[in-house]
C-alpha cells in the first residue's frame, strides 16, 4: 500500500536496519528555503544514541541530499536525502530470523510480507529508519523558521520520573533545542537518565511520555472532518515506532472534568479575539484558534530487553525462550523526541501548504 | 480541502446542524452485501438522544438510501444516505451568530471560513453530522459481520465512575450491542447517570472515556509507515467532535512501565502462533496481530452548558457573557459510543479492502 | 475503491439511471462565493436532451442545494446537491436485465459487480449520472468568474462536418456559452444536426470532437511528476462515459510535424514574458504557461442504437440479438459539451486551490 | 504537491539531469517477487540512447537497490532505487540559465518555482528523471509476468512513417520486447531511421506515435467514476514528457464513425462471454472487458533543436536568439517506448492491487 503522507507536502521514507541505507523523499516544500546542514545535522545527532542511556551502534549519519536542492536553496521539486548504514553487524541477528522477538513487528511482518521481509534488526520497521526522517523534518522546519513558526518537545516523564511543565514556552523551546537529553528540569533530567541506567542494568527498559509544543501557528489550520489538526498529527505520530498513546491539550484528564472547567473562554486581546484555555491544546472543532499547540505521546519501552522472554520459533512453530543479543537502546523516550519534532514539522507544513498554496513559506499571511 | 476518508474504502459526510439534511457517501463497498435496515435503525437510535442524560431535541432520524442499494444488496458502486433534519429550531441560535461559545469552533470557524460558515448550532462542525455517519457505518458494520468480525464499545469512565473491564469479550461485545448506555456493569451504569443528571442540575457538563474492542480481526492488517493500523484509526477517531485522546493496548499506562511487563509473549496455540498480550491492543508495529484489537477515546464534557462563561463577540469584537440557551446534551460520551463504532467499522472496512481487494467481504482470507 | 476525484477541491457523484436520484459533493471551495441559481440552471439546460437530437427522456433536472451554501454563499465547508430522478421507465429496461448491450458497460459492470449491480439503464454508469456533476461544475465556474477564468467548449467535429477554428477566444466563449448547440459556424451547426438525424432516421447513432478552451489561467499550474495539468485534466476527461481521446494543443498531429514546427517561441510583450505556440495548448512541461489552455475529446458515437446487434445473454450464456427498445440520443456530443465544461472547472478550481490555498478566489494572485 | 502516483502501489521518482542521481521508490509491491536484474538492464538499454538517432550522451545507468529487496525477492516493503548521474557536461548550459528554450518546461518552471530550479538539462523536468522511472517500471513487469500479463509497445508512426498493425499480439510482443527500436516491420524502421538522420542533418526533429498493447489482463479493472482504466493511465501516461496526446482503442478515429460500426459485438466462446471489439481497446464503462487493452499515445518532436529560435532571456527580459548546443535528441519516441512500457506496469499493478489485494501478484484470480 501507500508508503507516502501528506497532502500537498508529502515524506516517503525508505530502507531497513541492516540494508544499504534510508532514503527520504520529501515534496512540495516552498522554492527558495535556504538549506542549512549544521542544523540538519543538529537535529541528527538529537536522535542519535550518545552515552550509556543508549545502544552502543554508532551511525555516522551523514546525509547526501541527491536532489531538490540548488546552490543552497529547495528547487521546490523533490528533495531526496539518503543516508547510508555503515555500522550494521548483521550476524547479530542470523539467529534471530525465524525468532519472533515479543513487542516487536517480527511476527505480524512474517504475517503481512510471507516471510519474505528484511528481518535483520526489524528490517524496514527499525527506529534505525527515524534517522532519514529527522533529517527530512529538519529541512521543513526551517520552512517553518520562515515564518517564526518553532516546535519543542521535552520528555515530561520518563519511567517514574516527571519533568517540570511549559512555562514561558518561547524561552522553554530555545532551551529544549539546544539539548541533547530534553528535560526542562536539571534534576528531572539527572532523575530520569538514573532510571534508565537502572533498568539497563537489570537488562530490562523504560519508556515516557512526550509533550510537544509549537509556537507561531496562524489560526484557521485543519478541517471539521475528517483532516482536523489533531487528525492529521495523530496520524503521522502513531507511525512512529513505539508510540501507543496521543493526546491534545487536556487529553484523557479532560474526560474526568466538569465543562465549565474544560471551555476555558475568549477575550479581546489588543482588539484581537484570543482564547484562553489551557486544556484546548490549540485546536477547536479540529482547527487551530491561534494559541500554542499541545499535545503528548506515550512511548513505550523499547521491547529488545536482555531479560529471558517467552516466544516461538515462527519456522519450526516451537516455543522457545529469548535472551536479547546485539545491541539496544534501554529507552528510546530521548532519541524519539527528534522524530516528534519532525513528523509534527513536516504535519504542519502540510497543512499551511493546504491553507495557503505553494510559496506559504516565503508569502505573508 | 478534502472531506472523505479511506482509500479503498471511502467516507464522506456533509450537512449542517440546521441546514436541509445530512448525507453521506459510502464507497468502495463490496457488492452483494444484504443490507438489514431494522440493524441501521438500531444503530442510529444508540446515537439518539434519550432520556434526560441527553438534549431534549429528538430528531426521527429517517435515513433514505439514495443509490448503492438495489434489491436488498450493496451494487459496489457508491451508496448515498440521506438523513433530512426536521427539528430545528434555528431562531434559539440567531442572536448567536456572531458569540463564539468557548470551547466550541465558532471562532476557528469563523477565521477559517471568513464569516461565511453557517454558525447556526455549529453548522458543519455540529455533532448532528454525525446521525449520518452513524447509518453509513451499520451498512460496514454488516459487511463485517460477514466476516465475523464484530465491534463493541463501553463507557468506561464516565465523570468519576468507573465500569468494569472487558471480560469475555465475544459476551460483552453482544451485550453492549444491544444497550442504549453501553455499560458492562449495571451498578456503574446506575451511577455514571447519576453523575450526568447532577452536571445537568447545576447547568454544567461531564466527559468520559470509551473503550472499544473489535473481535475477529486477521492479522496482518496496517503498515509500517505510515498507515499504521493505530494511525489510520486515530486519524478518523479524532475528527469526530470531541475526542481530545487516543491510546492503542496499554496505551499511557505503558510509559510507566518495563519493556519485560509490556513486551507479553508470544506462544504456539492449536499450532498456530498466538500473541500473549493484553497490553499490545491488538497491534505490533503498526500492524495487527491477530489477538482483539483494543484502544480508548477520551470525550470531553458538551461543550455546551448553561453556566454563564466569558467570551466574545466577534462581530464588536467586545468581551461579553454567554449563558446557552437551546436543547442541549449534559453529556455526549453516551452517544458518541455509536459514532466510534462506526469510524472504527468503515476504518476497518478500508484497511480489509486494501488488504484483500474489493470482494474481501465475500471472500475467504 | 475511491470514488471522488480531487486533492484541495474534490468531486464525488452517486447515483443510478433509475434510482432516486443524484448526489455531487463538491469539498474545499472557497467560502464565500454567491451562488447564481440561475447560472446553475442554465448549464443544467446545456446538459439536458432537447429537440429531435437528442432522447426524448426529460428531467425537470431540479436540484436541491442540501449543504454548503448558507444564505446565499459558498460556506466553505462540502457543498451537496441532489437532483432526484423523475421520469423513470425501469419497465423499458426489465427484459435487458441480463442483456450485454455492446459498446455498454453492462458486461464488464457484471463481471465486477458480480451480478449486484443496478442494470436499469446502465445503473451508475448511465450519462444521466452526468447532471448532477453538471450542477457542481456550475458553482466551480462561478468560483473560476470570480478571478475571469472562463471555460469554453465547442463541438469541433460531428460526424463528418468540422466546425470553424477558435478566432477571437473571448468572444467565441461567450458566444458559446449562450448556445445550446455549441457551434461556431451556424452553417456547420445545421450540417451537424442534418447528420444527427440521418443516424437517427437509420436507427443508428454518430460521434465527434469537442474542443474546450479556458482564458485567464495564470501560468505555473501544475506538476512535473506526476500531476501535470494535461496529467489531472485528462484524468477526470476520460472517466466522462463515451470519451476515447484527449489531446492538448496541437495534440496527435504534432507527432507528425518538425521541432522547429511545434516549439513555436517566446517573446516580450508589454514587459512580460509570453509564449507565441499554438501547439502548446497553453501547457510546457506540464505547467501552464499563461496562454489559453486548450484541448480536444474524442466522443464516441452512442452505444445504444435501434439497430440489431449481435451479443448475449449473461445469465444463460447464450448468444443472442439485440436491438435496443426505451429512449435513446443519435448523438450525445452536443450535451457531453456541458460535462466537459464542468469536469474542467472542478480541476482547474482543485489545481488553483493547490498553487494557491483555500482562498485562491476572493484573494489576488 | 504531491510527487507520487498510485494507491496501493505507488511510484515516486526524484532527481535532476544535471544532479546527484536519480530515485524512484516503488511501494506496495507484492512480497515475493523474484528480481531479475538482467531483465531490468534490458528494460534500461531500450531507454538509453543508441546510434546516431539519439543524443552522444551516455549513461552507465547502472542502478542500485538500496531497499525493499532482500535475497533476491522483493520484501513487500518500499522499493528504492538510486542511478547516479555520470556524465553531465553542466558548462554546456551555464549560459541558458537565463534563456527559456521554446517547447521546453524552462520558462513555466521559472514562474513556478520563482527561479530556483535547477535550470541545468531542465532539471527536474528532463527526459533523463525517466531513466529510474524504466528500473522501476522494469520490477512492475515481474510481478505482471507472475500473472501472464505482458505489455508491449511499437512505434506506430515516426514522422511520416507508418508501421504496420498488430496482428498476432502474443508474437508481436514477444518481438518488440527484444528490439532496442521497437517497430514490427523492418522495412518501417529502416525508414523511419533514415528520417529521424534527415532531421538531425537538419539541426531539426521528429516525433511519432506510440501504439500499446496489453495482453493477459483480467476483465473487471477500472472504475465508473473517476477511476477508469482510460483515466489513470491516461494520468501516468501525460506526465511522461513529450506526451500531447493519449487515445484508447478506436480513439478519435471514432468521433467520426457510427455506432454501428463502433460498438463491436459480443458472443460466446469456449463457454465464456467474449467481446469482440477492435475499437474499444479493451475497455468499456472505464473497466476492462478481458480483452487486449490498446493505446496510442502522441509524442512531439524533441523540443530541443540546433536550429535558430526565437525566444527571450528571463532576466533580462529581453528577445534573444537560440540555437541549442549541448547533446541532443533528433527524436525521442523510440526511447519514450521503455517510459511508457513502464508507466503501463506500474498503473496496471496499481489497479491489480486495488482490485485484488496486497497478493494479487502470487495468488489465483
Amino acid at each position: 500500500m501507500k508508503s507516502s503522507f501528506g497532502q500537498s507536502v508529502n515524506i516517503s521514507i525508505t530502507g531497513e536496519s541492516h540494508g544499504a541505507g534510508l532514503v527520504a523523499v520529501l515534496s512540495g516544500l516552498t522554492p527558495g528555503i535556504k538549506i542549512d546542514e549544521e542544523y540538519i545535522r543538529r537535529c541528527l545527532s538529537q536522535r542519535a544514541p550518545m552515552g550509556k542511556i543508549s545502544t552502543p551502534r554508532q551511525e555516522a549519519d551523514e546525509f547526501e541530499i541527491l536532489s531538490g536542492v540548488f546552490e543552497g536553496f529547495t528547487t521546490g521539486t523533490p528533495i531526496t536525502i539518503l543516508i547510508r548504514n555503515t555500522n550494521t553487524k548483521s550476524k547479530d541477528y542470523s539467529e534471530m530470523a525465524s525468532t519472533a522477538r515479543p513487542g516487536h513487528a517480527d511476527f505480524t511482518a512474517d504475517v503481512k510480507y510471507h516471510g519474505f521481509q528484511d528481518y535483520r534488526g526489524g528490517g524496514h520497521f527499525s527506529g534505525r529508519i527515524t534517522a532519514v526522517l529527522v533529517a527530512a523534518g529538519a529541512i521543513a522546519r526551517l520552512a517553518l523558521k520562515n515564518k517564526g513558526i518553532e516546535i519543542g518537545t521535552h520528555i515530561a516523564k520518563c519511567g517514574t520520573v516527571s519533568d517540570r511543565a511549559f512555562e514561558n514556552a518561547v524561552d522553554d523551546i530555545r532551551t529544549l533545542n539546544e539539548k541533547y537529553f530534553a528535560v526542562l528540569s536539571d534534576e528531572s533530567a539527572e532523575a530520569m537518565q538514573a532510571e534508565i541506567l537502572n533498568a539497563a542494568d537489570e537488562g530490562d527498559s523504560i519508556g515516557g511520555v512526550l509533550e510537544t509544543a509549537v509556537l507561531g501557528l496562524p489560526a484557521g489550520l485543519g478541517e471539521p472532518w475528517f483532516d482536523s489538526m489533531e487528525s492529521v498529527l495523530a496520524h503521522f505520530l502513531f507511525s512512529i515506532p513505539g508510540i501507543k498513546g496521543v493526546e491534545f491539550g487536556g487529553g484523557f484528564a479532560v474526560a474526568r472534568m466538569k465543562g465549565s472547567q474544560v471551555n476555558g473562554s475568549l477575550r479581546i486581546e489588543d482588539g484581537k479575539i484570543t482564547p484562553v484555555n489551557d486544556l484546548s491544546g490549540g485546536v477547536n472543532g479540529g482547527i487551530t484558534n491561534g494559541d500554542i499547540l499541545k499535545f503528548r505521546c506515550a512511548v513505550r519501552p523499547t521491547p529488545t530487553i536482555f531479560k529471558e522472554q517467552n516466544t516461538v520459533d515462527m519456522k519450526n512453530l516451537a516455543d522457545k525462550t529469548l535472551s536479547a543479543k546485539g545491541r539496544h537502546d534501554p529507552a528510546i523516550v530521548h532519541r524519539v523526541r527528534a522524530v516528534v519534532d519532525s513528523a509534527t514539522a513536516i504535519t504542519l507544513c502540510d497543512m499551511l501548504a493546504q491553507r495557503y498554496g505553494t510559496d506559504w513559506a516565503k508569502e505573508e499571511f
